[in-house]
């Protein structure tokens, strides 16, 4: 399998951990997003979406990370990255799509970019508009695991799966952000737990091929 | 089964449609977004998220749309939303991710209000905001059906799916804010097969008990 991914990128982050905690060897393609090297000709010839990750697995390509981690979970079924029963994988979906569709989006570099060279926008609102949908998008996923019965060492139970793969990259950009957290205890507690083991840890931004 | 959804909510259309493909029957909740009721106490009490949709199916709450209807296609699996074969279910989630992530979450009202209230954006700048995610976010579908082979009459062969469910409230959003569409002809003919099917018609922002 080959990643084409960006070791800033938050999305492609999700998919190295989940990679990792199934212990799948790939190679790593980096591609550089501040440099702009998604829109490039040569990555369009890879990518119909020209965005990362992407993963190629034998002649297929996958694109958007919540689906490439559910087809890894399907097709590598061991650890499970989902509960069993329906309530228990609905419950995990979501918390993973209160980030990657609440949050995520409004934060990602070409938004941002917008913001600035389109809207005019100056760098403190930049970093307000930032901090405004990490710091509320993450209550509600604090409010979400707080007091379920479901929450326990990870997002859902005692071990990592696919809302953890979400939630870890998420904190990683709101620290990077000096956003606030300390509203969230639930939500660090579960990161603490998570970059103790190796998948997390190790695939981290700063651990990169390309990392800066 | 009870919806909490708002009829101009594409999130909660998605939904609607969903269920009414597999034939199940549920209360209609309203939730007025525009007045806020999301945020009453009253809903609150419903909803640790705020957000709609949300489905109650006995004692269980689900939220975030994708999730739910994943749910439904777990717990009535006839007629399929989502193909037999892993590569199949990638392309699908996918597709709807392409949208669910990537244009919905940039253009839905809390986000349209703070561009307004808190950067103080004009009207016409917070259209051409709305309009250039549509367009560019539509155009990266287009490319990743014009020419798929699994492509069909709908978004993944011959019958509807979790990604139609997702296509069709986004093209009635577009319509709404007058967005181009002529450069995504294969998103709009898979568009007009959908609206040909009562689940999608019957269930369209305009035929919702608190439609306006």
């Amino acid at each position: 399998m080959q990643l084409y991914n960006y070791f800033r990128s938050s999305a492609s982050y999700r998919v190295r951990i989940a990679l990792a905690l199934k212990g799948l060897d790939y190679e790593y393609k980096p591609v550089h997003l501040v440099k702009r090297e998604q829109l490039a000709e040569s990555y369009a010839a890879v990518s119909a979406s020209r965005l990362v990750p992407l993963l190629r697995d034998g002649d297929a390509t996958l694109t958007q990370s919540m689906a490439i981690i559910e087809y890894l979970d399907e097709t590598h079924p061991e650890p499970p990255l989902l509960p069993k029963e329906a309530l228990g994988r609905a419950r995990v979906r979501a918390l993973a799509q209160d980030m990657a569709c609440e949050i995520h989006p409004l934060n990602n570099l070409r938004v941002l970019r917008y913001l600035v060279h389109d809207l005019k926008v100056s760098e403190d609102d930049k970093n307000r508009w930032y901090r405004h949908w990490v710091e509320t998008g993450l209550e509600v996923v604090e409010r979400q695991m707080a007091e379920h019965p479901a929450t326990g060492r990870f997002c859902h139970g005692d071990t990592p799966g696919l809302a953890d793969c979400v939630l870890v990259p998420q904190v990683f950009n709101a620290q990077r952000f000096n956003c606030r957290l300390d509203h969230v205890p639930t939500v660090m507690r579960v990161y603490e737990a998570c970059m103790q083991l190796d998948a997390f840890d190790k695939t981290q931004p700063a651990a990169c091929p390309d990392a800066e």
